[in-house]
């Protein structure tokens, strides 16, 4: 564990959530939302443009799937034996796997989700920061936007912005160490 | 409908929602939650001052009973056979009784949760304003902002309030007709 963070000692990882007021990113695992406000989106692109690599679960990446195949991706399943690379994209069991060795090459990571890869990562002590979108909608069902957590975590908030008339949120969290 | 719109014209019901960030009002049913800030308190206590009236589920009002005993306060319960009177409190099923008449005779009602009733509130249209605070944690578990919802409703922000250093905020949004 120590010699893991040492090894990622320098590695940035930063979460991008969209979320409606009541915490939830999707209202079903397989499709892209499309409830994001276009404010939210131009963010995202903008800012991946400064990451060189990203970490998702399987249904963000199939509803991804062409835009992703594009950059340094890695793809996190269960049900992946052996990591197993296309292109760009590595598909990897990340219970199976030093994760720590596998993405030290990368300088910042993007975490685009869903709930389980974000929680997964935030347990792990591999999330420094936390971008959350807020669409003011509230859908009282769906998927929340952290899931199967144990312990609580403290953040400390950064900033906030307001996107646009309608009252898109974004709000920058640090994640205490 | 129609009807009950007319008799709640001139009612104004605002939930106060205390929040993680990723959307969870309490890690258990039967205790209140002992994770929101001082400042978030001294907002609601303040606040309800100008409400004459209070809705909440039975769970939120065990909770809190001994204070709760001194308002006029609504507690919804699907047990309630019969609408119940002790001192202050009335004891309601609310889907055995004409919701709108027994609540029309206040002028605001401050809704209190838990996930349930603000849900059915909203669904119902009882519910104009909704302020959130939000203390900066992740629980990953836990009982949702909302729950049981059918349909999206669509918010817009009034207001963005940070409330202390660590970065508790406070929302208010205009829920639309």
């Amino acid at each position: 564990m120590k010699q893991n963070r040492k090894l990622l000692h320098k590695v940035r990882f930063t979460a991008f959530v969209a979320s409606s007021v009541d915490g939830r990113i999707s209202l079903s695992t397989h499709t892209r939302p499309d409830w994001t406000s276009r404010e939210d989106w131009q963010f995202l692109q903008e800012s991946l443009g400064s990451y060189d690599a990203v970490v998702v679960g399987r249904n963000t990446f199939r509803a991804a799937e062409k835009r992703l195949r594009k950059r340094n991706t890695y793809v996190f399943s269960r049900t992946v034996a052996k990591t197993k690379q296309e292109g760009l994209v590595t598909f990897v069991n990340p219970a199976r796997v030093n994760l720590a060795t596998l993405l030290s090459t990368h300088k910042r990571i993007a975490v685009l989700g869903g709930s389980s890869v974000y929680q997964f990562m935030l347990s792990k002590k591999m999330l420094n920061e936390l971008y959350i979108t807020i669409e003011p909608l509230v859908f009282g069902r769906g998927i929340p936007m952290f899931s199967g957590g144990s312990k609580n975590h403290t953040l400390a908030l950064r900033s906030v912005r307001r996107l646009n008339k309608k009252g898109t949120l974004l709000l920058r969290y640090e994640i205490q160490p």
